[in-house]
């Protein structure tokens, strides 16, 4: 694995599951392959769980970790081409990720959609800034149009609870105040798509996620419809994609309850407004499987740095 | 010890103490007990001493170490139980306690009082949140009501000191422009309670501190008096107690001057206001102990760490 | 080695310059000199070459690294002696600068000028308020009035770079929308005047530097006699010396061009502004060295803290 862009890098889901499933098992057993090598991790968001989980991998694989917070510590970064730079950014990208290349045999770098520019969202400024400029593999930690960290981590708790061939496994849309991006919701379904399985993605009208990424995936409209026999239920709330940013409904009838979930294992990939997105019911129950996907984030980002270190070596 | 919450989480504060000092002749003598082990410093205030000295004791254990300002770079906690999280807490306490289990396999915790809820500090909302849902042990680097890292670098610093079988001690406020928490001298209370010692505290009339943590502390409102032959004088501002987080009074002659002090030593946890807390003269002089408190601040988590390291193995 | 406060702390240049290319051809092999040691790198400014590439070097010879942003992690210092601090600052450089030394074995400060006190940027009053009450090595990451590790990395760059036995370096002023320091200006210029070249100095009339620092250099007003035969031209704006802090003049001719540069070869210490300090088609060119100076960082500060380590030993 050269980059860890998104889904798309991973060559086989089923082998890469199973080889985190099996570092997990034994997760110091690679620590001399990061030695006398260097990852920086450089956030433009705020993190919590990625923060510390990738952090985490990086020094059971014998990593040293440089953590930067680009936007209060570094400079503001200029991303087009032939900009006259006399306004406010001091640093343009070419030689920022040129430079951080001299410092790190690898960087990981979080940085979130604006939800105001469909098109610079769309073309990851940031992400696609340092790939293109740097010398060294790029790892993404969350960017505008993905997270295939979040649902790698996902895939590997799938597999530990899955029972049957071929489960229903459906992501649900579910309100929230603010307007959030489709990062999560994208590489989840991307992933699923990957997946032997029947994956069904359900939301109000106008919350439709980019068909380009959907497309194969089946849509229902009626939650309950879509919630039938499910296995997984992956809740997730998003802003329009059409309506870019927007937030054009907040049915509070969309909430995942413990009714609407059945027997089926609840997901999220956390930060999540309890009451709101989910209830507290389905949160503090046995199916919800929330805190093993954030456990399991530590081993999806260490399989990705193995198979990083590996093809560095 | 699983968890080090207050001095009371100290079973001998001899014994500790004693361990704290053949730890300080040898720092780095348990290196191998933290390896593959990783400690989270979670701060939700600002720290000099706590931060450096909390990192540089987890070093010398060996400990991978990943520091994070919650409050920048986390997300908003929710506390309350049942709260319909539409408002501006992103993520609640019950995950985020869970999740950070995860990832380490201790966490301390800095998170200081408000000052204008008596009810919500005194539950340690923080705190107590993460050790109720953390599988983790927990250390207090810093809550609402103690600082007993700071209260047991200070009772290694008398012990360093004292040449006597029963020193007199005097915890002495002082003034200072801002309101100020009850944390450190809480614990310096509850601290010298345990201690084969003469202690008093003294202040102006209304800046009494919670009665149940100074049950059996001698309390003098006449500074003259309470300062009259005492061997180690430990000064420091606080808020009103029972007028909660008020600054009823700062009344400039309760400042710590050469000639108050005697032949005590003078103490002081930093950071410190000079001329207004206590005068240059007092600071600058052989009498002060306030660097060796600071560098025992070392020593003291670091016999915490060694005592839950040891007991997680 | 002591300190690393300036260029003048460089006992032979032509010799570090010399160890520590030798240094980047191995530099793992003093990984054992750090062991059990610490360094604490101080952020009072923001930083990207600086902040990594320091960490960097410290980690590739063994230290344990604390990075501390002071400013919004610590306290506010006071520097002023006798100081009734009954304002802003709640902690005073001597109690701060001991504390740090218990907790470290070296020291490293990044604190830039204020630029609208001329006298307390010159007295550098946190490098030297470090200096002065610490009783460990400090390092300058970049002060009021010198960048000493970015002078070192740029003498590994010419010497790594150079073919002549005495090289024409022009140290070239460009515009800048905002006031900037100069420190990297005086470094540069202190260090060139320790090496065997013709150097040069050009600015337009209003950008004198201190006459105390650029002694013995040749200030050519005219840019085009300047950079005439040049083999290396150095580009960076400052703000006006004598009128302290001011931008005088923005005069866009003084951009950095193609065609002025003619075969000599580009160097600037990073971040710049494209398109206002210099064109894209020099820093896209083959005549850029700029990516080089921020690689050498590494081990112009390599060199530096196995100087200062030996020393301690």
């Amino acid at each position: 694995m050269k980059h860890y862009i998104s889904i798309q890098d991973i060559d086989s889901l089923p082998n890469l599951v199973k080889e985190a499933r099996d570092l997990k098992a034994n997760a110091k057993a690679y620590k001399h392959l990061g030695e006398d090598k260097t990852i920086c991790l450089l956030f433009f968001n705020n993190s919590l769980r990625t923060r510390l989980s990738t952090q985490k991998a990086a020094m059971n694989l014998g990593l040293e970790v440089m953590v930067m917070n680009f936007g209060s510590e570094g400079w503001a970064l200029e991303y087009g081409d032939g900009t006259v730079m006399d306004q406010g950014t001091s640093e343009h990208i070419k030689e920022a990720a040129q430079v951080v290349s001299q410092f790190c045999d690898i960087v990981a770098i979080r940085a979130f959609a604006s939800l105001n520019d469909k098109e610079n969202d769309e073309a990851e400024l940031v992400l696609n800034g340092f790939k293109k400029y740097t010398t060294i593999p790029v790892v993404n930690m969350e960017s505008s149009v993905g997270h295939p960290l979040q649902a790698l981590a996902d895939a590997i708790t799938i597999a530990e609870q899955n029972t049957k061939p071929k489960p229903k496994v459906v992501l649900s849309w579910a309100p929230h105040p603010k307007a959030l991006p489709h990062a999560v919701a994208n590489s989840f379904a991307e992933m699923m798509l990957k997946q032997d399985a029947e994956f069904v993605i359900t939301h109000p009208v106008g919350y439709e996620l980019n068909p380009k990424i959907t497309k194969g995936a089946k849509i229902e409209y009626d939650q309950n419809k879509a919630l039938k026999d499910a296995d997984f239920v992956y809740v997730k709330n998003w802003s329009s994609y059409n309506d870019y940013g927007k937030v054009v409904n907040q049915d509070k009838n969309w909430m995942m309850t413990k009714e609407k979930l059945g027997t089926a294992k609840f997901m999220h990939c956390l930060p999540v407004r309890r009451n709101v997105v989910v209830e507290d019911a389905v949160l503090d129950s046995d199916q919800s499987l929330v805190i093993e996907q954030a456990n399991n984030r530590t081993y999806s980002a260490q399989i990705v740095l193995k198979k990083i270190l590996e093809n560095l070596h």
